[in-house]
């Protein structure tokens, strides 16, 4: 079931080497039977995207053959394969863009997104969404309401990032969290933090515009990390950076959580004093699992925000200055496509 | 270390039988080395009370000896015993009336609130709130900030009784929630559902004064629960009423929860459809454990509040009356002693 | 891929209304590529397999067409379809009965066994294990290494039913456990409670067959509720019968689980004092997530055994008495198609 | 109510300064009301008494005052507190060392281990178990059956540490789980871990008596990490052995647990990429909480044994010599005060 407006040929960014990212014709593929062909129209840029361009290579996945990238995105259904009803042709949709294997010990037990095998938009073996069209399992495309712009719908994929923090951290009513970082995820953890119902939300942040989106969304701003509360429930920690690991730590009280988020270094130096002594956890997140929908009823009901961190929108055609030329007091740009 | 204005007589409302409940005169007990003394400003008036004054019981705790009534209260440190640091006297306290036997099985587990032997204020065993001054071990006067009004401190306790229930519901960011019931407790679990971040609160009220302090809040309001949602993730149960019990299951979704807070018959109906086939489980509160400093920060940070469901404040001398003609209007009466 | 052997007609017990119950001649369906060929062995015989053949349904599933029924089932894969590893032909396997469809709620929250649109062998939907060849999802044709029986890889179902129960009983290390019922998922569920080191494991059952069948096992063995010991910080409901149902809360400890597997009438009268006062929760078991490859170990190291459950083995060619004249002595029959 | 033949001077090993351990005659403390009299019969020694007598500190806690060492031991009641029934003197014990603040944070949250001003026999603030008598709080006196040995009572403390272990690392029916150092602790854990009803349990140890006392007890025995399978459920590591700490990670599947018991060095270096993309989390032991009764059940019904473990005997006047002559062959030695 295609609408016959669909082109053969489309426009996408394809990564062919370390650095050398290029705007190509390419083919749209049908979709199959339990797929739809999704017509893109806002793509978020992610730190991973510039680790892909850059050094080609995700943390273990390395680039090999030429990949579109792009792993926040949202767009329009136009077609369907045939086992998907064809009234969701027109539907605006957020796509999930982590594919596992439904057969993996990994999905069986509940958590998908370790599944090793998975595909992922974006990634090596999958295309992503800097293209004009995207073909995906139909139960990826999750249907977003009129409310929800066509950039909250990209961005429901660092939304789910952070919630899969916020979760993982436990942050419960009257608690006390600590975040380190305000970057996008930082800013989401704030966020979802604070409409979780915690007391106290503290973001650890030297950069001032940063500190700022950060104030403006209800956190409790420090510039440095030995400035803020020791004694919290939770620990956010979303820079990667060493240092701010490692005595993270000593911030959080007896019997909390501390949780990486922000990718860094190979190893991680961890104080045992708080491990052990004070049975502190120590968490990782690998993506999500089960976010979409609950991302979604959130932005739905405006209990999260997008729009003081989308703080630059930029054309299909000029996306490649995101890389070449960064911005580095934008928080998230999103890359429209008309 | 005793403030030497505290008197040995004070006044109190003693309960001898059912339905009779008098203002006496009755000694002021100084506290042991490691209670403080309290002077009681504001006591809430709970539904356990009515059990206590016109049935002699409250579920299985039976009055046998004359007992001074009321377990929602706070007020001022008046004395404290020689274990505590003087300091205390002239803090502002919210009283949490449930002392276990730290040595039970229940308390070593985490669970002190299991603890069958417990002593509790107002409860066969020890005087409550319902007198000038209440002794009490220091580390249940848990102190209020400026900014927490007397008689939000008297509404600790009520709204504890509720974060468990909401606990026990592990309603979470985006989730939806159903309460039936917007008494008191109904109220304070939809302010509380809301501050976790649920993307849906209903409640289910016939009455529609309550119906109007709910929707004031924030929540979707039902006047009967074949109008509410089915589907939603917990269910929280505070009416007690037998066909809402077995009929609200029918409301969960398959993997969900039901709470039930509301007293009512010894034996509900249960339906097991929900129970097998969907595996929603089933939980009962039994007052709290480890809420109050969650409670009293909430209320500090305005996440939550009294003053909408306070709805009469009367002066101590005419507490009776809320025994012997209450108002089917009001949420919540608060007794003042000045 | 098909080992050319497998022929075009087979063998099958058919239901076709209720008490009617025929063996025929079927086709045999080739593999889904997906899909792999089970030349079955062994098939048990279940509770809910006699519901479906005097009542014509199994709870809310109602039969409508002529269906082959069995849910415990082992065998020999024969043929694969063309996206599976050709050498898994010959290979032994247990069959997981269940498919979920990957893409619901359920199944992405994790609870694959809560999907309401699940496919089940030998339900309505999908034949079942009462015929020679039954081709199933690969991903559900679970290998058993050589020191598993035929008998013991179909056992694998309904031991993964009283694992299911045993998991959300959250045995534990010196814990102690109370089982009613000793049919074949309460003897599993005693075995299992021990091999999670139990201090303790109690059993209830008036049958003196079942009653030397539990004790041989290991089970401290009761004739009826009342003798069995109270405060133990799990029941595991095996019986279905409404006052054991109700009684049953009345010997958990405060803190402590009720779960029930039992199938009985349509709605069970709780008590609400363990319910409330001792927070006592209530668990359903619906069917298994994930168990199969658990199980198969645990089949394999020796710590659960099923020879002493088996008390029959009939020909494929006399099912039918095992329906029409049941012996009330045996425990679990085992229908063998050589 | 104190039994007339107890002393008012006793023997007991006190240390005063690093590697300064002396027999001296010490004063008998009468208990208060709610304590009970310890007569020591059997003491432990563990490697933090090591710690202590060696570098006069154990971790964060240091000797300053003369200290009477010992954390490990049990005996018999023989006074008891006024507010205690005397019926307890004659009884057989087992003291759990840790006496926490109950009003503290931690104990209200339900892990009282965790309270940071807690008391434990034998660390600053506490004389412990290396002396004749020992007044303790009465719940802190855990009787033990007539069938637990005196050494078996000793032994319950660190049977808890491995337990508090094997609780976090959730050993699950069927699972597999991986221990490094086969030590006291990490033997019980490997016993505790059977229990359990784990499908495999693996010990890695280079030291053959070690290897053999864990393959006697069921394990199967690994000399170096490298050898130990990878994909384990979870890792509980007992060396505290940089490398080991390190790699471990790398043998656990996605989705699994490390446990940290050992005591090393201050920090530990841990990947990232077992922590992040397979969301393996870090978990620390310290002490326990609520494990006497489970550990009393478990030895009163031969789940777990001690014998094996306790490879030497002496007497209380030879102590000494654990410490400036021990033996490495040795695993657990156990000093008797006859």
């Amino acid at each position: 079931m295609t609408d016959p407006v669909v082109p053969d040929i489309q426009r996408g960014w394809v990564l062919h080497a370390p650095g050398d990212l290029r705007l190509e014709e390419l083919p749209v593929r049908r979709p199959d039977p339990d797929e739809v062909l999704v017509r893109v129209s806002a793509v978020g840029v992610c730190g991973t995207d510039k680790h892909l361009f850059h050094e080609g290579r995700d943390s273990s996945k390395v680039v090999t053959d030429p990949l579109v990238i792009g792993h926040e995105f949202g767009g329009r259904i136009v077609a369907v394969g045939k086992n998907i009803d064809p009234a969701r042709i027109g539907q605006r949709v957020s796509v999930e863009p982590l594919m596992p294997n439904w057969g993996s010990r990994e999905a069986r037990m509940g958590r998908y997104n370790l599944d090793p095998d998975q595909l992922f938009c974006g990634n090596p073996g999958y295309d992503g969404g800097l293209q004009e069209y995207v073909p995906i399992t139909a139960d990826n495309a999750h249907p977003v309401p009129d409310g929800v712009s066509d950039s909250s719908a990209a961005m429901v994929e660092p939304i789910s990032v952070a919630l899969s923090g916020v979760d993982k951290a436990e942050v419960s009513l009257g608690g006390r969290v600590l975040i380190t970082g305000a970057g996008p995820i930082g800013l989401f953890a704030a966020q979802l933090s604070i409409a979780s119902g915690a007391g106290e939300v503290h973001v650890v942040e030297p950069r001032p515009s940063r500190q700022k989106a950060a104030a403006a969304l209800g956190a409790t701003v420090h510039p440095s990390l030995e400035e803020a509360p020791s004694d919290v429930d939770s620990l956010i920690e979303c820079t990667g950076v060493a240092v701010v690991r490692h005595d993270g730590f000593f911030h959080v009280r007896p019997g909390g959580r501390v949780v990486f988020i922000g990718v860094g270094d190979q190893d991680a130096n961890v104080p045992m004093l708080p491990v052990i002594e004070r049975e502190v956890t120590l968490h990782g997140v690998m993506r999500y699992h089960f976010t979409w929908p609950r991302v979604i009823a959130m932005l739905a009901a405006h209990r999260i925000q997008t729009d003081s961190l989308v703080t630059a929108e930029i054309p299909f055609e000029d996306a490649l200055r995101e890389w070449t030329q960064p911005d580095p007091d934008e928080i998230k740009t999103i890359i429209r496509i008309e």
